[in-house]
């Protein structure tokens, strides 16, 4: 079956379609989450888990950067290590998220260990990064795209975690302000990336898929949490048990 | 925290406890299957998932197989390529695991599309492959001894579902039988390779800690069939629904 060629525009339409299908806001983890309906050790199971996934996501830029061509390519793409890393003790996105465990609770030295993580959350993760270093960069910018979807999920945590969890408070949701700015920013310019580099059905094809990956990559992981932590007696061998 | 020099025996040991806490013969998707508790649509489920570990498993021996040093360890490790890819076509692991998803009445084109699988397999499945290339030598043949535990879990899978499915026959569960004596044969070499060659406690570390990532590969696996095809409303988006 051969894909039409389809117009800038519409494939902007076909990769917001994936995420109105696909994206993790849809998840019922996510909806408990915001609505409330988590135990604190619940809560502590996710931030340690999406703690993973915030402390490889520099590994996933990095990876990219280093195979993108041009420096103007790569100083846009070191503005997400930057992000991420900040620019001393203390700062950027993986600190704030430390900022959050510490807030729940959790040891940041068991944080970092990664010794309570499950399996799911290191397997979803690591393939994400992997990804950026194996397919084609037009795929691995693609992929990044979730961040389309961010704004809206970010908000209906802050607002909902505020308002439904009294060991919530805005100083430990810290993370996400910044992110509010941050994303649109790095979302604009991969969404013209891939607009103006996917001139081909096949092209646009790997565009999709790169968009429903990632998108599996965060369904996964919530997949995994609710398994794990939702229904008594699923926590695997060896990961996080809420005390 | 220090680790003690193993001898060769205490490793084993070791590793045998290690199968004792967290192989997946423990998980409830697996007794679910061989008590007969599960639907057609569930067991479909599970096959077609498991048909990728099985597919993937070549491009594991041969990704370890190219970093191999001697012709004698390269013999050693080719012979597992050949029991799953076969010396012509239809022969070998996973022609006969095609035979069990076509029993169970699943088209084969689908099935090797991977078009439904779950993205938890997915990942699994490749974290397994990318352990192999990335870890050390005695890392990555450590990762193969969950074979040390493979016959039980066959045993029970083999006579549990003839016993409690109707639509399962002999013919179908034809992949099993010669891993009865292909996998105590390849764990064999592999258990006697790492006992002589982690040599220190950073080693014997390294190789316990490679066979509690593989548990947690196929473990993992359980439980994201078990979250996705047990509890209704759970599938994610795009993945294989049974009829």
């Amino acid at each position: 079956m051969s894909a039409p060629l389809l117009s800038p525009t519409e494939l902007e339409a076909a990769l917001r379609a994936i995420g109105a299908e696909r994206y993790h806001n849809r998840h019922p983890f996510h909806r408990a989450l915001h609505d409330g309906k988590l135990t604190k050790g619940q809560v502590q199971a996710w931030a340690l888990n999406r703690y993973y996934y915030q402390a490889r996501i520099p590994a996933k830029d990095a990876t990219l950067l280093a195979r993108l061509p041009t420096a103007e390519l790569r100083r846009e793409w070191r503005r997400r290590i930057e992000d991420h890393d900040g620019s001393e003790p203390g700062t950027g996105g993986i600190a704030r998220w430390l900022r959050l465990t510490d807030g729940l609770g959790l040891n940041p030295e068991y944080v970092e260990s990664l010794e309570g993580l499950l399996p799911g959350t290191r397997f979803a993760v690591d393939a994400y990064v992997h990804f950026v270093g194996e397919r084609t960069i037009l795929e691995a910018i693609a992929s990044s795209l979730t961040e389309l979807f961010s704004p809206t999920i970010i908000s209906e945590r802050v607002s909902g975690m505020l308002r439904n969890y009294d060991f919530i408070t805005e100083e430990t949701l810290a993370y996400f302000t910044p992110r509010l700015t941050q994303a649109p920013r790095d979302s604009d310019f991969a969404l013209a990336y891939v607009k103006e580099h996917a001139r081909t059905p096949h092209e646009q094809q790997a565009v999709l898929n790169a968009l429903k990956f990632k998108c599996g990559v965060l369904w996964s992981m919530l997949d995994a949490l609710d398994y794990a932590y939702v229904t008594p007696g699923n926590i695997p061998p060896g990961a996080f048990r809420p005390a």
